[in-house]
């Protein structure tokens, strides 16, 4: 429909595999450091297979094939997805084996879909976390044929899904193990909440009690003859404690791929860290007052419920970015040193998951040269 | 590429034009009530009409060509754009008449763009704010054969685009009419922190300030021979003062379309006032815990710089939506009465427009009825 019209995706192809490529693409453009990306892939994988651990990266902070693709390579075995959408936008694009949506597909139109995708991948997994979700899925799969399997969410304390007591995940079970069409799977635990404790004592201290919790849970269930054989759950802030409790099989890490802001203001006490892999390049539009210069990414471009991103690159040391509408950030430095009409800034991103959510393209670079554009295939896959 | 897999958008075609097809609608789904979009274009083509000013809408806010359209038939001279790929959007669908790019074109790509839009559109405008940015543009235009028009932006103290100060004004029209390739139009004044003052009386004050200054500044361009055609500007929650300014020649109101939960906040005097047509309808996906149900509509579904959604409809009286990160969100409500698994209720935007920017398309309802899908064709558009 808009063949008539110049748009610069074909520009930003014709620059792929050109030295200085990326400082001429039009901005905003969503960017990945290819090297930091495959460090930080094979860092967690090498994590994950000497702790003895699966690792089923989540799918919700990246939404790419691609990037799927190069977790799968590294050894993990499949990719979480937080909603159907994702998990049908990954095997749209071949990758299609140990999909777990880790959010209850509720809706009568969405467990229709559901059961399929069952039919066309290998391994798909659901949770649930209601016995009326739980027969209505089970209806689904085994009508068309294929029982799904599914794992109990257990509620880790934050109140967003799961079940909330032991005799609940045990009724919960005994439902699942009573319904036609339904495999039991195991459970899902992911504390949300303590991924994002700055304090690396405290996280720990905090994520031991949960796995008490979740260790009599685990107990209440195999009395009653649902031992779990997946035990999924984890991510980026607390991993490194999830693989010393014991009680894990699988980690459903996600950010550690991109290590946005949010994460780089935890304390890991690595001496090998994960790196800033991901971020937003800007252009300077605007020039005409002093300290401060206008870019050309705002509320559009970065997401905004952890604050502003971070200068990452070509503004003087002290500069700050502060949001101006959706469309613009200042880059504001009272030591003055700002970059002139049209140069190019690079912005770390606040928060990744629903920063990537904002685009349609990442831009592959190695140093400045732009070497891949890679769809971002779960954008807006919310259903 | 998809082509394999059920998507939810053939439901909802299958939907259209059936009683209650709304709430068979899969989850999160952004939702334009008809009537009261269509009362609200016909308010302000109104007030506009009696205030004797042109009318020239922001796309920025609605991002549709379809609403485009309705507000042109109402008598809108054109649209405005808040990037040149907004533009490109509109042109593409046939909405080519009249376009405004409100914030300056500054990257060499985005540049030869713009001069190739303006061959194949009529009367498209461009705003610039630096003398190199003006002869850039010129030199496209020129090379394209088309002169374009520009108008000086003038910074109102928000300090993120616009010339400074007058002399820095008639600086600019200077290089502007010496330039090949540049036509001038005259000037825009967009007082973007203005529009949310919530006091009326306060935001009358500051206006009547801004507009002395506006007038020092068209009083030198006049005397130096660049008095202003065009002199665009206003907003929603300014349009009914901008009015009585005596200084503008036409508004580029946005939000009035939709009315999001900020402006809603503001005071604005009117015995017939812009009402809410823009909503979200989510889903009930877990309800585990005493007083607080799980919706499938989060961070993806929602802008959230200024807040939380509010609940319109589907839910008690008193509850209350909580982020619940990505996808999710809390509806709270103590006293209970909350709905049960796989409910809908509707929630009303925080800010509009980025909000839209995370939706692929509107599902455009009559009471209960599902009456059209229009795509969100500038979603993404930030180049």
């Amino acid at each position: 429909m808009e063949s008539g019209f110049a748009r610069d995706e074909d520009l930003h192809r014709s620059l792929l595999g050109q030295a200085g490529g990326r400082a001429r693409l039009n901005t905003p453009v969503l960017v990945v450091d290819l090297p930091a990306l495959d460090r930080n892939i094979a860092r967690m994988a090498a994590f994950a297979a000497a702790a003895g651990l699966k690792l089923r990266p989540h799918a919700k902070t990246h939404k790419s094939p691609d990037i799927a693709r190069r977790q799968i390579a590294a050894g993990a075995v499949g990719q979480c997805c937080a909603k159907l959408g994702e998990a049908e936008a990954l095997a749209a694009h071949g990758v299609s084996a140990g999909l777990l949506i880790t959010s209850p597909v509720v809706s009568a139109p969405a467990v229709a879909r559901l059961a399929a995708l069952n039919l066309v991948t290998d391994g798909l997994m659901c949770v649930v976390d209601h016995p009326d979700n739980a027969r209505a899925i089970g209806a689904a799969a085994q009508a068309k044929g294929k029982p799904l399997t599914v794992l109990i969410d257990i509620d880790p304390g934050l109140h967003r899904t799961g079940v909330t007591s032991a005799e609940a995940a045990v009724a919960l079970w005994q439902v699942i193990a009573q319904t036609p069409g339904l495999a039991y799977g195991g459970v899902q635990f992911y504390c949300g909440a303590h991924q994002h404790i700055a304090d690396l004592a405290e996280r720990r201290a905090a994520m031991e009690e949960r796995a008490d919790y979740l260790r009599t849970v685990i107990a209440a269930l195999s009395e009653a003859g649902g031992a779990p054989a997946i035990v999924t759950g984890g991510g980026t802030g607390t991993h490194r404690i999830d693989a010393t409790l014991g009680v894990f099989t699988e980690l459903q890490v996600g950010s550690y791929v991109f290590m946005d802001r949010q994460y780089l203001d935890c304390e890991f006490g690595l001496e090998d860290p994960y790196e800033t892999a991901l971020m937003v390049d800007a252009r300077v539009v605007s020039t005409n007052t002093p300290g401060l210069v206008t870019v050309d990414a705002g509320l559009k471009a970065f997401a905004t419920e952890v604050g502003p991103p971070t200068v990452l690159a070509g503004a003087p040391d002290g500069a700050v970015y502060r949001f101006m509408g959706d469309e613009h950030g200042a880059l504001i430095c009272k030591a003055g040193g700002l970059p002139g009409l049209g140069s190019v800034v690079t912005l770390g991103t606040p928060h990744c998951d629903p920063t990537v959510n904002l685009h349609d393209t990442y831009h592959v670079v190695d140093a400045d040269t732009l070497v891949a554009l890679w769809p971002v295939a779960g954008r807006g896959r919310s259903r």
